[in-house]
């Protein structure tokens, strides 16, 4: 059963919150954009998929039920809504996409009446949501036909349920070939600074009873001089037009490690992942966080205070060190040139 | 100055407890080698050349002052010391080599009564070291001769003063090459799962006005291929007769990345660290420690109790990506055929 991360209840967007597990599963219910975007800023949700859909429903919560004095002012409103919504994290192109899908749906309604718009707003929005579960489900099929009984398979931060509306992309292909039976053995990235691997991922796979053995960042080239991991499954948050991929910062690290020891390297995304605006990585907007992530580690100082640091949340991996991309329209292969006719 | 790691004060060992580092700057006597072997294996005295000086110092507290029955009596005592501070921890060979010296000392000097044995024992061990200040110096000086104005410079794990008597391995032709007014950028990789990185190096750096970094382990491959880094230089724990290095786990990950990218690296060590009588690697024993170093940090759970873990402390390098290694007799440059004449 995959973790209900976020849904639409009683006028509100109930997630996780993601930044207590895996200690506590603590629900909560966001009710204005605010809290929304700081939700997002602050990774209670989190993972491209989940942050698109935070985006769609934050759209509701901004524009509320409230009398509008005309279109022009409801117009006003949504504009600032949607361009608040997505001050919050600038890499996941999901968010933007989301949003970008409620400004047409309004404009495509922009003649009914205002309650009518939020209406098909809300419905747009619903639609995001569930489309993303039947997303999952095939990209999942297509990814689970590369995995081989016995393979062993390395993951890095968190690309599950927890990071989509059902059960992930990299993590849902691992989930699918388990269901099938495959015998399979799981290696998590621990994927510092903020542990989503440690505390997500391996909470979501010791919750269905896969083999899963956490490691720190640092071991996955070890263990692949040492044959132990023979694939490696990975999300993505902004797939330029030519394959480049940024993803959580350590990503191409491990594709680099994975390319110089011969294991194909996999990226699991939805099309919304793919920003055809954009023709390679270098024009990704990589979000730089707060030192103090990885000056402390659970609010702890770990360094001298005094230190400098660097805190860039994602990298890019070029698209030569990919051996394929994943999505809900089949299994893209290099050269990467069938993007633009498969994203459209 | 560099720090005062270890000394022999009063009959007593005084080292700094490195656990405790950055937030605290704990010293402590230890007067029996029950305490120097658990101190050893809890890392609180801890660098592969450090070791060797407390393993030899370790005999002085294993064999006491008391009187002995006979040369018999103390010959079997003697060698239940050795054996027992050498199972410590596996990987560094520098303790078993002082070990052996302590042993050979005592060999040289058995005819003599127990009490002048003692003697010798004391001023071989103040030899190893006296003589490590002096390695320091050298490799240092070797390996300062390396750096050029402007370079940013990647290390891993904690090379320093406080794995040395004096002020380090990598970290030393570091600290030299400041001193010779060189203006250079250091990088340091924080070292998951004990943290040497963040708590040590960083520490060391910062109290020495260098301009220092402190980053996730998995972020070195970015910056290295945003040109942000173009030397590497590492310490060893153990480094075979062909050159294969053994160094704290995460060297092997920085070394495949540096060379993807082609980055220099460079491993700095004293001769004592080379075992020829190994031939590769792979015969290297490589210590696990607990997986709770994994799956806790700062005492603290990061991930689900039930998950299992990987924890090797330390990987191996293969003489191919290695660019030079440094020693106090010279820099060796591959092919390393000039191991066997260099160290004897």
């Amino acid at each position: 059963m995959p973790v209900a991360t976020i849904d639409w209840v009683k006028n509100a967007v109930r997630i996780i919150d993601q930044t207590k597990l895996p200690n506590k599963t603590v629900y909560k219910d966001i009710k204005d954009i605010k809290s929304m975007q700081r939700a997002i800023k602050r990774l209670e949700v989190r993972g491209a998929p989940a942050i698109g859909v935070a985006g769609a429903l934050g759209v509701l919560l901004g524009i509320g039920d409230r009398d509008y004095k005309d279109h022009v002012a409801f117009k006003k409103r949504l504009d600032y809504v949607i361009s608040y919504l997505g001050s919050s994290r600038p890499t996941a192109v999901n968010l933007f996409w989301a949003l970008e899908r409620m400004r047409k749906c309004a404009k495509t309604n922009a003649r009914r009446p205002v309650s009518e718009i939020r209406k098909a707003l809300l419905k747009e929005a619903l639609a995001v949501l569930r489309e993303d579960r039947i997303i999952c489900r095939k990209m999942a099929g297509y990814g689970a036909s590369l995995i081989k009984d016995g393979d062993a398979i390395l993951t890095h931060c968190n690309a599950g349920g927890l990071a989509t509306v059902d059960y992930g992309t990299a993590l849902g292909v691992i989930f699918k070939a388990h269901e099938d039976r495959k015998r399979i053995k799981v290696f998590a990235d621990e994927t510092r600074p903020l542990l989503q691997g440690a505390r997500l991922t391996a909470w979501e796979l010791v919750r269905e009873k896969i083999d899963v053995t956490l490691i720190c960042d640092n071991m996955a080239a070890s263990l692949m001089a040492n044959g132990k991991i023979n694939k490696v499954f990975v999300g993505a948050d902004r797939i330029a037009s030519n394959g480049d991929t940024a993803n959580k910062i350590g990503t191409y690290n491990v594709a680099v490690c994975a390319h110089y020891h011969s294991i194909p390297f996999y990226v699991v995304a939805p099309v919304a992942t793919f920003d055809i605006s954009i023709k390679k990585g270098d024009d990704i907007p990589i979000e730089e966080r707060s030192g103090d992530e990885v000056r402390k580690i659970l609010g702890r100082d770990i360094a001298p205070r005094q230190v400098k640091t660097y805190n860039p949340a994602f990298d890019v991996t070029p698209h030569g060190l990919i051996s394929a991309i994943i999505t809900e329209r089949g299994i893209i292969r290099p050269p990467f040139s069938a993007i633009r006719h498969i994203i459209k």
